[in-house]
């Protein structure tokens, strides 16, 4: 019998994934998060294991894996390499979207790639001067003779540094309602388009960037959804990714957590492994808890999106605690290492960095808690907070 | 399709025990709890509720639910009423204790009035000068002929002043291992014993006591269990209780953030509802995403019973994370009542020192910090007791 | 020499304050901190040693002591009796007030027996529909021949259940700005006075009481400084009494820490003194670490007042900080002492009912946190009470 | 009248060595961090200022300045540049320890180079497998005709791999007590050094390194103190720089919190600065709070030193909550910037990383709650924290 949500199939898959990210990311992670190059080698390998078409339906090439198995994934892989766990995160969410929403002829152009590893794609949603504000949004769709010019500037996209495509939301009414925002998938190699990399404290294979638009033609059939409906297609993911987030959480800090033991171990001080000092072993057991929490309150968030329930509360509250918890963990993993910690040569000051990402991306915390608030006084209740404005 | 791991079974007897519970047992908790008197008109519904025998199978008359079902049970009631959560609590582990471990003659004399109310039984095992540590209990019984002879002093056991019987835990040899314990089912009143209910500052109708014995005689057939087994009887229970107890934490403390949220709604300050101020609705929200990290760690130690896995780890997490968290979040709640909340007459007082029992309770957070210690680095590397292994 | 800015006299007084706290104070606290009777005698007591006029002039009897010996002799008798400690306190502001703005007839008549302990008062600002935001105060003082009607209720006033007058603060003018309130010094003896005591949950004897006003008259001579400048009167006194209740918090939290010292020197477990765990050491340093930090700002923000210097951002962080640290840091030394610890009869129980006062009154931690915030950010920029700016 | 224990000369340096500070050093800050050069301009800049010789006596070339005039150089230039402030701290310990220790001889040769910033010195007193335990220190002086011979390894020493001479601590008995260690001053082109600069994440300029060390001769007039006084020399030392470090954690953190507060009133989201919600601007306010408290109880511990009194639990409790409280409030600031803070560019990003070595550098957290818990507990009483071993 098998516990909580889990079938024999996915403790499997667990069993599998853990064993490919131990034996095959694990080992080179320190070299490619230090480097602000792509990992294509390894991105294709993820490709030629499923790994980057768990979103995607088996009669479009991908696995049609349901979401507690991508929780799985995101979750054991990033107890190896949090980076490559994040592309896999980006893979089953922007896969499933293009499916979902790119029309049939481009979709057919673009999906094999990016199960294969071959293509990379992302979103581009931020602008410098609008957060989670989306009615502050700037960028402009203008329709033209088959098509739309867009114009207009997008920061903090991940992977755009190195993608081929990139969802972009732009506005096609002024009139600043919910359905004032529409969709396009642009290729980066269209005329007008300038990025560039942002210099990341971590996160740095990834490529954060940003994209200036300068009259970039997008054909009709670039158009994805419905004109005005961007906003809709993409709040309705931000439930899923937030809930996704927790589990890579969880996975990159109980590593923190499992190194730090080990290391605790056999590190001598009054002449005792300093494990044997509770003012030690209680820090661990207090962060090891609270992650634990956070770990089974996202499979949660997972199970209620899978049976079609709201969990929008949910995956505020995984977005705002789960990196808090982690970069608590991780940090206090760092203290307890004491003086060799303080190096870029410990691989847990990389993951700090690469984590503590997470706590801004997807959302700062204050706008989680507006999120969760919302939800437990009523929209009518906080209307500072409209859905429109901060969802 | 039901999420987590419920079923439909579950979510409908979640709707009927809510029912329930709000409508008959929330009216009465702060007079119910405000007196030392034991509530045995309300004990008695919940018996013929069928509440009391959840733990107990079907056969022995009792409702055979699964554990899952426990835990709705006292999650739910706890929501209304406190302390009448404990009594089902309890009665689900006491039931099934007595069903697994009384001699049948006795289990047959005393189980219908456990399971219908008439009857109340506890456990005796904390002593004066001995908490969790089990290797410095004192009280002892002799082997006499035809039963033992009890001599000692148990306190903090919760019920004691009420019940009509105790599992009493004695040392049935004095070599200090871990078979040198034995239980025992005392009638409460057999000659010799004396006790005296503790003037606590909430639980009050619980009745914690202090109960001396005096060479009491117990026949043999009050046996439970081996001899010199007791102490593995009562710890496998354990991870039972304070994964239970996670859920009672959520269920009051979620009711205390619920009434709070009505408050801050129809409260003004600065020309507006108070709930509209982040300083308000924040701590809100933070507090109700750590209750709910706490609920769902709580069912899956549960399930990872209930398919007969290990979740010792799992379960001294949740008893000292889940009073701390529970404790906190009523604590806010009150001082976000201002000025009116300073008083007898909120129930959120009353309630707060009901749940801080919880705190002590089936062990410190000490203790319960020691073993997650202990399940993360090994017990052989962390050996429990041993003062080289924590001074 | 002598450190900080304490003088050779301030030694001696802290050490003569000291020996009477613990010798005559202490061992009463229990006592009558669970009466609701007012404790006179110990009150005269306070009175004799010159203790209730510390913040009065020698020239009108009272002590002429600098704020950093009322900051000493509340720091002293808190940590002895909580309690006594807050009629010290209240009568060194209450004391300062009636000198500074009795009108003289008036201040002949009373301000002796407030400094012999022969007479009791107090202020009564807040309101059942206003706490902290004065503008939405809804008593009113009409203006009369030869005097002033006061109708209206005020609440959760300290003293008010036993004392002979009050301060009351009323609106003069409707017009709601800063200049609308007055205050009048209120005998309560006075026709049209209804009071009755709140049933408070710890500061018993003290008496916070709610007291209605039914065309109460006060004749001219009861006026107290400025018409329309009640306001500005009592916000200078607030700066003063938020800095003299750090020192009240820091002296309760570290008595307890004391107590939990001593236990844990002499209560076993695992066959030693539990203080040798560091789970147990290490909490308590912790709270000691941050009681440390509430007392020396607490001395500085009076020392800011002495020299005429501003104050408010301070006094305000010590208020919502203090009581925190203290209510965390007795709550914690109750759990420390394990099972024992959940009784009315452990004296740790009522100091934190007594000092979780402080975490309302005198402002909610929410109201501090704007004023400090306000402070950092200018006062042009967070306008205090705009609905706008905070929603 | 000044306030606290700052004479009007206190409040005149201040304003003197903030405004060369903020125009002379904070400019460069961000340059000079992200290098791994020494900055032996500023370096110069600041002995120019008589900012190296604080910790001197006049007669000996220095300032003769009392301790609090340290602290206020500490803090303010902390606020400006924390590389900085770290070399005038180490000026001012090194200062002192080398006039008071080093044979006449020796001081006159190096004294006025370190005052005038020509030459630097640290201390070398780690080692790769001992911290905060002495007893475990394996670096040996073996006595030889005319002076010692040095053998072992240091490491994590402060200022190392630029340094012309280091007070390095050696065991010149074996028997494991406090009289053991010996203290020698070895210019670090002495044959048989080797030295390698450690990969910093932050801290960058001050060049962190390991030194081993192969049959070092030093000659007996390199001797200081007494032989077998090192232990006691250092210890005395650590009471004061503990007490110094808590000044350079708030002048850093306040900073960082100014230039949040100056970045939340421009921000903005939702049509309004995002310094208009609370939260944002609570966490700023707590933050300040608990900086407000390190920083007074750092100046009451100085001010302990200079009055002669004890004041190790004073300095163990800055250590350890100084440095925790500046990282967190670092660390909310980033996360308050947003998306624009996930970058190098930012200079918080920078200061984060210089602040957080003091969370370990002089003691981790563990050891200096150890040194808390004592001083509270006895000495007797927590003997496994003994002096020899813990301190």
């Amino acid at each position: 019998m098998s516990t909580f949500l889990f079938t024999d199939a996915h403790d499997d898959f667990r069993a599998s994934v853990r064993s490919f990210s131990q034996s095959r990311l694990a080992p080179g992670y320190m070299a490619r998060a230090s480097s602000s190059e792509f990992f294509w080698d390894t991105y294709r390998e993820l490709g030629r294991q499923g790994l980057l078409g768990l979103g995607v339906s088996e009669e479009n090439g991908g696995q049609g894996a349901d979401l507690i198995t991508v929780g799985i994934a995101c979750e054991e892989i990033a107890g190896a390499d949090y980076n490559a766990a994040f592309t896999v995160f980006n893979a089953s969410v922007a896969g499933g979207m293009l499916e979902k929403n790119l029309q049939p002829g481009l979709r057919e152009k673009w999906l094999p790639g990016v199960l294969s590893g071959e293509l990379l794609t992302g979103l581009a949603l931020t602008e410098p001067e609008s957060g989670s504000d989306a009615q502050a949004m700037r960028m402009k769709a203008t329709r033209v003779e088959g098509g739309w010019l867009l114009n207009g500037e997008k920061t903090s996209s991940s992977l755009a540094a190195h993608a081929h495509g990139l969802v972009v939301f732009a506005k096609t009414s002024q009139d600043g309602g919910t359905r004032s925002v529409t969709a396009f998938f642009v290729p980066l190699d269209a005329p007008g388009i300038t990025r560039h990399a942002l210099n990341d404290i971590g996160f740095k294979p990834i490529g954060r960037a940003a994209v200036a638009f300068e009259d970039v033609f997008v054909p009709d059939e670039n158009l994805m959804g419905e004109v005005g409906r961007g906003f809709q297609m993409v709040m309705g993911e931000f439930d899923y990714t937030r809930s996704l987030l927790g589990l890579m959480c969880y996975g990159s800090a109980q590593a923190a957590i499992d190194m730090t033991v080990a290391y605790a171990k056999q590190r001598k001080a009054f002449g005792q492994p300093i494990g044997r000092f509770q003012g030690v072993s209680f820090p661990l057991a207090e962060h090891a808890t609270y992650l634990e929490g956070v770990k089974w309150l996202s499979y949660h968030a997972l199970a209620l999106r899978m049976a079609g329930r709201p969990h929008t509360k949910e995956a505020a509250m995984i977005k705002w605690w789960g990196p808090q918890a982690a970069v608590r963990a991780i940090h206090d993993c760092i203290v307890l290492h004491g003086h060799v910690a303080y190096s870029e040569d410990l691989p847990l000051q990389q993951l700090l960095r690469d984590v503590s990402g997470l706590e801004i991306g997807d959302g700062t915390p204050q706008i989680q808690k507006m999120i969760v608030a919302r939800e437990m006084f009523g929209r009518e209740y906080l209307p500072y907070a409209a859905p429109k404005a901060t969802s």
